[in-house]
């Protein structure tokens, strides 16, 4: 992370009341009393405390999925792919807040916190989704055991099999039809070639035409 | 049905040891007793019947797959749409058969219904499949009376509607979309309109010239 990204958020962490748990590698200096930084830290397990307010966060598919399991209201900063989208879906959504790296700075990130962290609707809302999340048929559990042992019933249980499987690896990439494209493609440039040599030939005799006349 | 096909039928069950049972909305003259016609039949009643030895069907997904539920082989007579697909699936899949219409004759129905009751490889194998389709780790009731519960739990679970649903009509039939694009092919027609003028001005000229020189 750029220095001045880090500073902004120490600025920010200083003004707040609240403990900040930062899962960062490296060393920082002048850290306030407030904030705690570890290389690793165990995220399910942070984010399923009842204590905890906000999850700071880029907006990775699993960390978003994992907060709303454990109802956790986010801030997220997505970096790319699919982050700035699971952001604006956290934004619609009402379960948080999302900014942008490039207009970050130390009171941005304080009122989007003291947003998320006093304004009960972004914990409300994620309490109801984190409900109708987890209220499932079965359980994550009982599906993976009904379908390893599906497979052990049924003789391998080959209809379950991605066809890709059994292709040859010219089909799989899809060769023959490349290929196929790539003569379609040559016979075309050909033909314009031609034609735009017949068609310079007709100007060009034209011209010399009309200067020897 | 035309007549020449009802007649093959007929000749052909005439051959059969086994009795028919044949939904057919219309007068048939000149019966054979082993064959019994109705307007209509209790269709899954008869598959899952254990004497049933094989199901003439034109292959529709909802017949295919009341056949195979009951376990019980197809001959598959396709006329459109989905049907040549599931009649292939059928034949691939080795739980029975697909004959083509133009090529229905006697004997051809004699041997495809004689093979696909004695040739035990079609039943085996449509027994299996039933089994994979039957193994479910909930039942089809189960999961309805879930997912009503869960809509009534969640205050309606906006999150299961089609978002298209929200959508106003220009929206939906992406009206906007096809404006723009045919903007854009007017101005490109317009583009080689002027284009072509042009050229065929520079020729015509010529022409002339060469013509007064």
């Amino acid at each position: 992370m750029p220095l001045k990204y880090r500073q902004v958020f120490l600025e920010a962490f200083r003004k707040l009341p609240q403990r900040v748990l930062w899962k960062y590698e490296g060393e920082l200096q002048d850290l306030p009393d407030s904030v705690r930084v570890n290389s690793w830290l165990p995220q399910q397990d942070i984010l399923a405390h009842p204590n905890v307010k906000v999850f700071i966060s880029h907006g990775g598919l699993l960390s978003l999925q994992e907060s709303i399991f454990h109802a956790t209201p986010l801030l997220v900063l997505p970096i790319f792919s699919d982050q700035p989208r699971n952001a604006m879906f956290v934004e619609n959504s009402d379960i948080g807040r999302m900014l942008v790296w490039d207009e970050l700075t130390v009171d941005s990130l304080v009122d989007a916190l003291t947003d998320i962290i006093n304004n009960t609707k972004y914990k409300d809302n994620v309490v109801r989704m984190s409900a109708s999340l987890r209220d499932q048929p079965t359980t994550p559990q009982e599906r993976a055991v009904f379908w390893t042992e599906y497979v052990i019933r049924h003789r391998g249980a080959p209809q379950l099999r991605c066809p890709a499987a059994q292709q040859s690896w010219v089909e799989f990439l899809m060769l023959d039809v490349v290929g196929l494209l790539l003569v379609v493609l040559l016979l075309l440039l050909l033909l314009i070639h031609r034609l735009l040599r017949a068609l310079s030939a007709v100007l060009f005799s034209d011209y010399s035409k009309k200067k020897t006349a």
